[in-house]
């Protein structure tokens, strides 16, 4: 029954590496990704940063730009800038989120120089990914003007260079645009339960 | 006509801002979190690395146990164990992709080995988090019995400690467990552009 069992898996699992294989070997191109992480879940940023900690490994060249900062504390680019300045660099523009500040013309400011550093590191060579986290939010609020974003990121952008864009409410256009769309979906959340945000979790 | 935008604009957020920090007010309760990230999309495993990178940041010690290793080399392993491995303690307990090893005896040792260590890491009054990477893998296929894996988080898992589980299609009553669950929904992926899997962006 147990040697039944182990055929029937083997059987199976060999069947799926054939069909996989096959799949991975159509699969030949490469090129620099238009990434989204959008939705009202948790680990739209975390999974960016987690993906600008792969090209660290890989010593590939990025750069992250925060759009929006948070009231607290941000310990990835703390630990990203001291150990690893020299392959990641590392801008933050916002102010603070929106209803912190409850001051349009500074938000807008903010992110317009924000974008204007983006496309800077987007158009260095050298650099392989940038992130643009929470970018979303100042698409949404037209603190940037979309059509100019797109236009950049599909004229401008040199081919090989990935671009992760992080926020919810991801405008439609430009997931219509991206190669790669992910919507994070908030399930459950500890904030309903009377959980504050904790280090290592939020921030 | 711009400064009436730029009241309206003032006077809403000023309500944002109200309501949140009443909101976060409420929100008094720390405690160790089980935290599922599951879902057909990218960012699973991703967000779990950026979390880890997050408590590294806080200098909060955490452990890492990949319970289903990829064909591919894994550049989080290397970056976390070169730079912070005072800080992140890491084992791979998988032997690479079950299609890939078609033994099914060989992966339940694995398995059972990865949450043999993972007890003990989670027992470990020191460690903060531990990401138990592709373990919903491992669940579904019965390599792992579900009940001894729900029975230990609820009643052996220190209070303060965070148990991070990633992988697709995490067990019913894992989800009902769990105090923060995201599911990573898939919208688009290149895969079916035929571009392969690149470093950075897939591993």
């Amino acid at each position: 029954m147990q040697t039944d069992d182990n055929t029937r898996h083997a059987e199976k699992m060999a069947k799926i590496k054939v069909a996989r294989d096959k799949m991975m070997q159509d699969k030949q191109g490469e090129k620099g990704l238009i990434v989204v992480h959008t939705g009202k879940g948790k680990g739209k940023s975390s999974s960016g940063f987690g993906m600008i900690l792969r090209c660290i490994a890989h010593e590939m060249p990025c750069a992250v730009v925060q759009f929006i900062k948070g009231g607290w504390d941000t310990g990835e680019r703390r630990v990203l800038t001291t150990h690893f300045g020299d392959l990641c660099r590392f801008h933050v523009m916002g102010e603070g989120f929106t209803w912190e500040t409850q001051d349009r013309e500074r938000d807008i400011a903010a992110a317009r120089a924000g974008w204007e550093k983006a496309k800077e590191l987007i158009r260095d060579p050298d650099i392989r990914m940038v992130l643009l986290d929470e970018i979303n939010i100042a698409l949404r609020y037209d603190y940037l003007e979309l059509d100019e974003v797109l236009a950049f990121l599909r004229d401008e952008k040199p081919p090989m260079t990935h671009v992760v864009l992080t926020g919810r409410n991801a405008k439609p256009e430009l997931i219509e645009l991206a190669d790669l769309v992910t919507e994070m979906e908030q399930i459950k959340h500890p904030f309903r339960a009377g959980i504050k945000a904790q280090p290592g979790v939020e921030f």
